[in-house]
């Protein structure tokens, strides 16, 4: 039995719009929400990709998300707004953010938009390619069901808090997007379900002990990546995410794969910096330097952040995303229930 | 003997200042650093204190910067301005810069300003505190002369690149300020100085092989914190430090403690998105929720980033600061050296 199955990205798009549409979702927010998780699928995410689909939907069935909402901007000036996405299912809440900020640091040169009261908002990659494209520099943060203990604590108090940023180059973006835990907890959901192991040193059990089993780790305490600095980094996203957008507090949040804290992006066009070309031409220079620089002992080469998951775009597009069985099979169960067609294996 | 005398913070500053305009400093901005330097001394950063003194005037010696330029701001709009320092020492560059930013955030909510063609900035939570003293959040990065390898590499590309947050709160902000790297190259050669080792898994030989002997990690090449994560963030600065500001690329700058790459600040006016008293509110109720997280085995309690620092501040101004007997000696080589009186030792 093969470990997964293959699907067509424009196949599984469609699957994925239709089961939001049936959960009252306005189309063109139901387009965009499955253009979002078939991303995440198609870079390799899968954590962040279409197994989200049955999650976001018990949110809603539950009643912790809204299927349908009113996204209200409460304060704006020019260079910055505050967004209440009235519990609307995140994404398009956090796109909706996204594309204000792109277009006031157009005209502004800068910008800042915080959302607060929105659902779990997906990979944030996604809202960071986005700025990166309109030849902005990004900067996405987003808090979530407490998770992480801070740096000598004993107690989950931080979400995986991720950070993304996105640069402009004159070929792929150079695009960061990390969980600022030493893990991303649905990376551990996802081991769980495959029946692996977690590496050693990145979780405790709510007890405080030591584990490499994902079940323990789940219901447990994450790490967070680099010891006090991570921390750090993890309290920086907590502030930006929640205490600026009035969001809620990690700590706070419910804990379902649907929700989220508060949601923080930042624009910044280089252009009123120097002249774009200018800028380019040095990024470029950088990414060739990087790429140029000699391996170390065990690696084959040096990678550019964004790269892995460009690679696997390339593959997947062309030939088909694997969804692995246990995820599959949470898609068949979505099926049935909402009678949506599965999309053709291939 | 004592490994360390202890002098008055206010004598450090005038000998300090002294030094700076035997070399053709201009007063106040000799005043300025030497309150930055004995600042950083005062909060134990001694890596980034008054052991600069002989660096930075050999610096100036050497004609590697200079002790008198015209910075000149090149390009500026309502939110951004770009600063080039002339090659001036960094301290008074990259506090115009950060003046500037923080007028700019007061009155259009966001700014960003980079300065390229100047020296070592100091401490980056210097600019930082600046910020978060108007009620603002700040961000400030610096790239510098190449120690760091990428992820996977067996090459130094970037600096031990810093990068430092603070955010106001009803008591002392909070204030992240670090290196990217596994540890501050400054923090390796004070190692040296003072014959102790390095921690293993964070620097390697100029071949490659590990080390925990701090000559061979100056002379060798420094790893990123966090692995691949830490990697990320280093890159992130380089980008905003020198892409964006037109800064010399961390490989090409010289090596020396007197030189910089290029320094960018970001300043945040949070009462753009809220009513600052709320802001406020949230910010304090996250530091005591931290605060009153039980501490992990091995831990006395959990600290809040900027804390350490707030301490040893609190201990120093009232009982002096501590100057280790061989950063002692350089001053005292400095002292001969430009007829400047020692400050008294307590």
């Amino acid at each position: 039995m093969a470990e997964y199955v293959k699907v067509l990205p424009e196949d599984l798009r469609k699957f994925t719009a239709t089961c939001f549409m049936r959960y009252g979702v306005p189309p063109d927010d139901a387009e965009l929400i499955a253009d979002h998780l078939v991303l995440a699928n198609l870079r390799g995410v899968d954590s962040h990709g279409v197994i989200r689909i049955p999650y976001y939907t018990e949110g809603v069935r539950k009643g912790l998300v809204k299927g349908k909402a009113e996204v209200r901007v409460i304060n704006e000036t020019e260079t910055t707004a505050l967004i209440d996405g009235g519990n609307y299912l995140g994404i398009p809440v956090a796109t909706k953010a996204t594309e204000i900020a792109i277009s006031k640091a157009k005209s502004a040169g800068l910008a800042a938009v915080g959302a607060r009261n929105l659902g779990h908002v997906g990979m944030l990659a996604y809202y960071t390619l986005r700025i990166a494209k309109n030849g902005l520099i990004g900067l996405v943060t987003v808090n979530a069901p407490a998770r992480v203990a801070p740096w000598g604590g004993a107690q989950a108090m931080f979400g995986t808090n991720p950070i993304s940023f996105a640069f402009p180059t004159s070929k792929k973006p150079v695009v960061v997007d990390m969980a600022t835990s030493a893990i991303a907890a649905f990376k551990i959901r996802l081991a769980a379900l495959k029946g692996e192991k977690i590496p050693e040193g990145i979780a405790l059990t709510k007890d405080g002990r030591p584990t490499t089993d994902p079940k323990e780790a789940y219901d447990g305490i994450l790490l967070p990546f680099g010891t006090y600095k991570g921390y750090a980094i993890s309290l920086v996203v907590e502030i930006l995410s929640a205490v600026l957008t009035g969001g809620i507090l990690s700590k706070y949040v419910f804990n379902h794969p649907s929700t989220q804290g508060g949601f923080f992006v930042l624009t910044i066009n280089p252009s009123r910096f120097r002249e774009y070309d200018e800028y380019l031409r040095d990024i470029d220079a950088l990414v060739n330097l990087i790429k140029a620089c000699p391996p170390a002992q065990g690696f084959n080469e040096v990678l550019v952040p964004g790269e892995p998951e460009d690679r696997n775009y390339e593959e997947r597009i062309r030939n088909g995303v694997p969804i692995d069985t246990s995820t599959w099979k949470l898609l068949v169960d979505v099926s049935k229930e909402l009678g949506v067609e599965l999309p053709k294996t291939i």
